[in-house]
């Protein structure tokens, strides 16, 4: 498989973690919502991220999930995973089980404590010392949950210091300026740079300069249409797709309660077999539950008017 | 001036404090966007709330702002002024000069070291303690910014234990299951919940119980047309409102950027001279200008298509 | 083993975990450490906790440590083992492992995200369940780390709904008050409560009714030595030795740097054999040593007076 | 008067703000306490630090506090106001009035919500900007509390960039590291470092670099004995003395209650009519004055043996 490098572009679905109701891994869901993400037309799946509930397996639990989702999806789109763990060891043991599996690249997010440039930059040093020089890996930027807060010139000393980092997995909320600066920088080299929060700002991400979404948003054709139409150069109708879903987006976006209404809607598209979270976790409520039914009708009537 | 009460309900705009290029408070401007706000339909005002860059202000010109604010509004609507202090000596100065001028009442977000129920609880004690018996008051639940969380049950006590609070200014985000649980609480004296946020979720939060909104976005005709749909039944009509809006209203909630955001729209829209805001402050780019043109620009031709 | 109860008393000893200069896990160090901190009196050990520098182990060398001490200790002395985790799915899995070689309870700090009371009791609830009903654990409330804030009347609940939550590690800082209403509480289920905080308020907590400490202080004797001054009715004597180590038990206190203190020390004392810290890490400039050696030099001396 | 520079040294004491049993300013303690601190050696003083309750003051209260302070002080010793607030319009009012009135400089510790290097530069432009060109600044650097991280390399950047910029108050916990690296720069104007923390560090500090203290300990004769001794050569003597008062001196670094426990000291000694604490403040309880009663019993002991 190739490895990830900085020509990633498309949508790079964020995957959930499927479950069964009783909250054990759900491999048979694993294996349908690959194949869910692909015939929505993902160029690249992104496992154990922040939506994929990640730090709720055990260590053999997350390499076993990796390895049947490479396996389903046997080298048809680059497969990044989530490496982000609270010590080297654990990340040095994940990702080299899941680089040997075959992943095209893994992911990691700055710990919450750090502060100063330095810190950050010396703690993707020791990322990059801790993943080795064959494993290409994507900066996630998300202070709105990480609440460490990088600068566009500690990403391009990042960039500079270590060939292997790749992407920059951009969610910045929503920092469009961030991305007219790495990509004003001169003499910098290039990455990859793919939109995040849940695609709620894809169309001016885009224009700034992304090379694409890599988020989880339910609908995932929804970020494969806006990029498709922007690639072709039709602003208008990028714009049109995207306020045809935005109304759901945003719901899906609420903070706590939003993994399980992106899980509940999977299900009931038949991506997996039960929208079941593991503990700690948000239930819907009816009124919720209705609340999705009337967005998903109004959606689909706007989307049938777009032709 | 009649006091706040539980019955208000519709649009408190939640005022900007208008600056002029060098930073001095701008009073014509002031007077302007009085008049703006009424003719968009606000049912009420809110001044020195969080986007109304309350703490950039010294005491001397908060208190100089509000009696401008309420001597424009003369007593057409109710305007609430945000007294939130490091401490209560300041809180105490502040409630006592606006409601002496006329004030309906005052709004308190708590600060952000509260932790337990118990700290939130007593906070709100010495808050009303500090306001008096007279002086009704809004409890402003904003955990994004305040980092405080306040349960529906934490609520309701302090609800229980002042009759000054009058007021919920609902922001958690979105919190839809907490309005529903204060408004199914049994024997609970009812109060008024108006949904903040920028409107965010609006339609959502009126199907719940909310009275309306209170909330700054630069087109208030938005809440106010939304509100009135849905207060004529017709929930269709104010999603279809809603959604014509939505793209620029998500693009006015960007973190560090949204009030530069509003406060550029309103200038356009010739509700005040300049959008300048007092530092530290972030700027638009001319890309920023850019997308907010194309936002406009889309967003009446969709309101045109409503009729 | 005799499982963890509520008559647990005197010293568990915070142990470090070792590891060689090169940063693999060091298993003579720790039979070495293992023995050092028995003959100096310590009436249990706690492994893997904050200052055990759990989070940078894997999940199988976790369990390897804590085998290796099980095995060292061979039941002179119960082992309270550290199984905070972000999930509850790694929690089961090394609860599981570690109670299953011997090990008398487990330890669980609460995850920074917790905010209202609510949430608190639900997590333990949760942890509760996890850890199944044979499983005593000891709740850690160390609100200047974990950034959590536990009412005493929240720890009440707790211990109420739990019969398996047989001890607090009090380092609430130093949360003298809460010992004090923990203790007066009436009707409720007495609980074991050892002080941490590296023993910075010892004798206070002691006088309030903590029955001993559990912290890592690299002189355990000292906390051994104040407990049964303390225990004798000999607080005048309790208090001459915790002044002699003071200046030294503060100077350990530093964040960020503590823990390279901790382990200089220890090795300096030949409890381990290299002082090596994993990455990230604090290291000891040569200035940090010289203060080490003279806080020692003036300790021993200071000691020396005592007889 | 003289202006603050970098030649400060000594103890400028953190002054407390006297209230009265009401709550009121109470400005003849006012008089009562500068005479106290001065008596104990204070070479300096600093008003509406944060242990000077300085949020819990209106502007005019506190406008009122510094000029009682300054003309009892009469020109004797320098005198340093906190002017830290949440807008540079507050600021600029207050530095004004208190410089006018005959301050020596002010003090501004950082807003918690800077991250990065970049942020924390900008704001303290905007800081010297605001004082304008003729009023020293002290740079508060107190991360435990303003959860603010600032480097060594970020500290000389901005004393490079400010001539205004002439002390900094360290308190980085204890960062007896940014000492020794501020002092090796090469080619970096020094300014004064004078150490905070209550003084818990200050043997360590003096010997990185420090110039003395700034500090609110109840007992200023330690800071102001142990610099002498330490200025004097006699590093051992210094540190007796830092002993012997290091018991109360930790028992009144406690976060919530430090405070009540100094203003209680203060009263007992006679330097403030009342130990009230504006609200929101703990209060001690009987056993917490037992606790001091013990420690200062066993402190004055102590202090007789050493002569």
């Amino acid at each position: 498989m190739a490895l990830l490098d900085e020509t990633a572009d498309g949508v790079y679905v964020i995957a959930v973690t499927p479950f069964t109701e009783t909250g054990a891994l759900d491999l048979d869901s694993t294996d349908r919502m690959v194949d869910f993400y692909l015939e929505k037309g993902a160029t690249g799946l992104t496992v154990l991220g922040m939506m994929g509930e990640a730090p709720k397996l055990t260590a053999e639990e997350s390499r076993i999930f990796v390895r049947r989702v490479l396996k389903r999806v046997d080298g048809r789109v680059p497969v990044v995973a989530g490496v982000s763990a609270a010590g080297f060891a654990a990340m040095a043991e994940l990702s080299e089980s899941v680089m040997g599996d075959g992943a095209a690249g893994v992911m990691v997010a700055p710990p919450s404590n750090l502060r100063t440039d330095d810190q950050i930059v010396s703690y993707y040093a020791m990322v990059a010392e801790t993943l080795g020089t064959k494993t290409p890996f994507v900066l996630q930027d998300f202070p709105l949950v990480t609440q460490v807060q990088i600068t566009s010139a500690v990403i391009l000393k990042i960039v500079a210091n270590h060939p292997t980092c790749v992407m920059l997995k951009h969610e910045d909320w929503p920092g469009l300026a961030k991305i007219t600066a790495l990509r004003a920088a001169p003499d910098a080299r290039r990455i990859s740079i793919l939109a995040g929060n849940g695609g709620l700002f894809l169309p001016e991400e885009l224009d700034r300069g992304a090379d694409g979404a890599m988020t989880g948003f339910a609908y995932p054709e929804m970020m494969v249409d806006v990029c498709k139409a922007h690639a072709a150069g039709d602003r208008e109708r990028a714009r049109d797709i995207f306020d045809a879903y935005l109304p759901l987006a945003r719901y899906e976006q609420q903070p706590g309660l939003g993994l399980a209404i992106r899980k509940h809607v999977l299900a009931r598209r038949g991506a997996i077999a039960s929208p079941a979270l593991r503990q700690p976790s948000a239930k819907l409520s009816a009124a919720d539950i209705a609340d999705i039914e009337t967005l998903i009708a109004r959606q689909e009537r706007r989307l049938g008017g777009l032709g």
